[in-house]
């Protein structure tokens, strides 16, 4: 492999909340911040650790202030993100002490009109709002763009159409942008173009990935993803996950899956497997069923000494 | 993506051999012909029908013979391949009228002596005798060098050792010489550097790569072969498979898995992946129990109208 290549990549743990989210089990306050520090103490340094949409919508994540309040201000060092899909999310964001806002925004009509109830211009408006309050507050706002790779409701999604999206979001002075591959239809190729695509728009907004394991495509895409320079990775530990408005989407990108692939390729990540790897066996016990976790069953090669 | 990249590559359906071989579950003989029939229908042209390994040791593929009587002769263009792993087993293979010998080797002394209680070396010398019988028969014979990217055993396995044993076998004129992930262990940048080196040792051998999804990397390992040029992709139905004497081994790759993924790149495969994914389902119902294919479970993106 040559040496131009990045040696390094900046994994995000969405477990608590893309993850928890979209489980049936309903974790307690306590174990989802238990979570969050376990994933701190594997070297995570950025968790989105809670939602702040409406519990009628999503009772998973109702106690955000609560799980915030056993967070915030602790680590000095880490960042604690929470997802706002609107201003009254944003605001509970900012009064509950995230570091950082991810704002949420469909590609597509379709997963726009039955995920978020808005058109895709309506969710660009949107942003505006958004970012004024991370800006008053000083912490950064992040955009996760979903269904970047296809839509379950709409089919194909156009990279054009991608990236008319970023164009809209551009100045709303995002810390990142991040394409999500919702229902993990996605392939490399399709990740190559569309970062190659991002840095031609902008050489100082950051650019994120955020892939689903469904039709076993996520550790190529997130591979794909770091040799096309990409600034952060979403994962999971255990893979947990899914959408619960995304039909048969399966689990994000297991972080210990992906740390194992780094690992072995000289990709630096700062994290440490067998940390993960304890955290999802501890998930799965929280959860009362298995996680996706292809490490979890199959260990580190090479076996660790007895 | 650059158009140079190749944009085609060769799958050969391992289910009947390398899956079943694996599987609990005894399979009739006329499922077995099944199986076979169902793969050429996909578009396979290239099958791994059979083992003739000892019965005592591998009791899944003691009717080897009536598996190819069913089937030798029906097909003019596509190739049945029997696995040997000593001239006794390539006589058989010859006698039941396999169009290909595949031969076995391990690379690591520890799953040599496990595997086929033998030394790499005498594995080696055993080439000898199977490529004398396969040119009598007018037929090729291909070589799997297993635990390329580690062993369950010795643990780290060398690029260069598995280069040693590479150069060692070009003498006895092989069609092919794969690259087997046994355990499920390797990384794509492990992928490229192994058939780089290969391509530098010979120039008319063909070079395939047979890999396991046991770590997730399957896919990735998949992609960065074909980025590499090989000829050759070893994959099964469903994704049945493992080792019973690879401890914690999985299926090898789902042969839809792969398609899917081809498809939506633009890698042309020449297979259907409709009846691929049937007959994945009917197989799953032959072994009672789900297989590990992802597009099994998620379905083909867009999805079909239906």
């Amino acid at each position: 492999m040559p040496d131009t290549k990045p040696r390094s990549v900046e994994i995000i743990e969405v477990a608590p909340r893309d993850g928890l989210q979209n489980e049936k089990a309903m974790v307690s306050t306590a174990d989802k911040i238990s979570l969050v520090e376990r994933s701190f103490a594997a070297g995570f340094r950025h968790v989105e650790a809670v939602s702040f949409a409406h519990p009628k919508h999503v009772p998973q994540m109702a106690d955000a202030e609560a799980v915030m309040a056993g967070l915030a201000g602790r680590y000095a060092d880490r960042n604690l993100i929470g997802l706002a899909l609107n201003a009254r999310g944003a605001d509970r964001a900012v009064a509950a002490k995230c570091t950082q806002i991810n704002y949420v925004v469909s590609a597509s009509e379709g997963f726009a009109r039955r995920n978020q109830n808005a058109s895709t211009a309506d969710l660009i408006a949107g942003a505006k709002d958004v970012a004024a309050i991370a800006r008053a507050a000083g912490i950064p706002m992040s955009i996760s763009v979903t269904t970047c790779f296809g839509c379950p409701f709409d089919g194909e999604v156009p990279v054009e159409r991608v990236m008319e999206v970023v164009e809209a979001l551009l100045p709303y002075d995002p810390f990142d942008i991040g394409f999500a591959d919702t229902i993990g239809c996605g392939v490399p190729s399709q990740v190559t173009d569309m970062l190659a695509r991002a840095k031609k728009l902008s050489s100082t907004v950051k650019w994120r990935c955020h892939f689903h394991d469904t039709r076993n495509t996520g550790i190529a895409n997130a591979i794909a993803a770091v040799e096309a320079g990409v600034d952060f990775l979403d994962a999971s530990t255990g893979g947990v996950g899914g959408c619960p408005f995304a039909p048969a989407a399966t689990g994000n990108v297991a972080a210990e899956d992906l740390v194992y692939a780094f690992n072995r390729m000289g990709i630096e990540t700062g994290l440490d497997i067998d940390t993960i790897i304890d955290t999802a066996r501890w998930l799965a016990g929280v959860l009362g069923k298995p996680v996706p976790s292809a490490l979890l069953r199959a260990g580190v090669f090479p076996a660790r000494a007895a």
